[in-house]
């Protein structure tokens, strides 16, 4: 018998992503966020939910584009920082001075993306180039559905088939109700063949 | 450096969700899919994206309704092969006899959902019951966006705060491009937390 705990945004585990954008000052910014999925195969398209209220919303809206870098386990503080810090800038601050005011922060590198006007995160080991492809208000989020342009891995993260190796990436996974963060565990099965062992 | 492999329907990891609903013979389905993520708080919502060929496609958009099954490790084949065979009866094959054809070659027991009109997987440790509220087309996918109405749980793992813990419930996670599936690791650090460390 199943217990029930009431209506929540849940999904286990869910993905972290840290979204970039050029913001209204051509500042690279970033921040982090778990609401998201792929969401088609052909055109390749991920989803990625932000509330208005923050600052990468409004940028993704006027660039039409967006990166999703995917931390490692090593950068669980980063990632989590940019989560909590807006990359906004503050009334009193000179916006000249305050250029990449985020990277800096974390120290990581702003790189221009290849295929679309936003900025990737160099020290991430996984980065996806995204074209906005459609937005879509759901209550307190809007979605922003991006077309995947270009996938960017760390060369040493590639199988010998050039497939990115997720025990070498070594992911974050998120918990969204006891609000933790978790590493991707051991190798379990494979994918359309461990099935057929039913049969 | 970064090395670029190309346009992919990619994220790491994706998350393993069999989709629960009535079909049109009024028989309780099921099938895995991994394009999915949370997509909003408030109201709680999910999306899940199927191709328009799927059986459970049309039964989606008749009922308005579905469930996200969330199977645990020991599952994984169950899982996998739920994602390999169709729901869908043969032209020769008598619809009564083939009733819950799909729980019954999984050994599964459908129960029907306490606030929609659609079954859930009694043995899986978590389920989400869906209201449908919006569909999106997007290329090769159909993507379904569904309010979370409640959310189930095996009691044994909630915690005494009533949350469900990721390490009882031992998701399974799906890695896209190598076709894999992964355990949960072990614990990282608290999320809105580590990274005031670095303050």
């Amino acid at each position: 018998m199943l217990t029930s705990i009431g209506a929540h945004p849940f999904l286990l585990p869910a993905p972290v992503l840290i979204v970039g954008v050029y913001d209204e000052f051509d500042r690279p910014n970033i921040m982090t966020a778990a609401w998201g999925g792929i969401c088609a195969s052909q055109p390749p398209c991920v989803a990625v939910s932000l509330r208005r209220a923050t600052w990468t919303h409004h940028a993704i809206l006027e660039r039409k584009a967006f990166t999703i870098n995917l931390p490692d386990e090593n950068q669980v503080a980063k990632a989590d920082l940019a989560g909590i810090i807006t990359g906004a800038p503050s009334k009193e601050e000179n916006k000249e001075v305050e250029k990449a005011h985020k990277f800096q922060r974390l120290q990581w590198t702003p790189v221009t993306a290849e295929h679309v006007d936003t900025p990737y995160i160099a020290e991430c080991p996984v980065v996806l180039e995204m074209a906005l492809r459609h937005t879509l208000e759901i209550g307190s989020h809007t979605q922003f559905v991006g077309e995947v342009m270009d996938i960017k891995v760390a060369p040493s993260m590639l199988s010998p088939e050039g497939l990115p190796m997720p025990q070498a990436i070594k992911p974050i996974l998120f918990s969204p109700l006891t609000r933790e963060y978790f590493s991707l565990g051991p190798f379990l099965a494979r994918a359309f063949s461990v099935g057929k062992t039913l049969k």
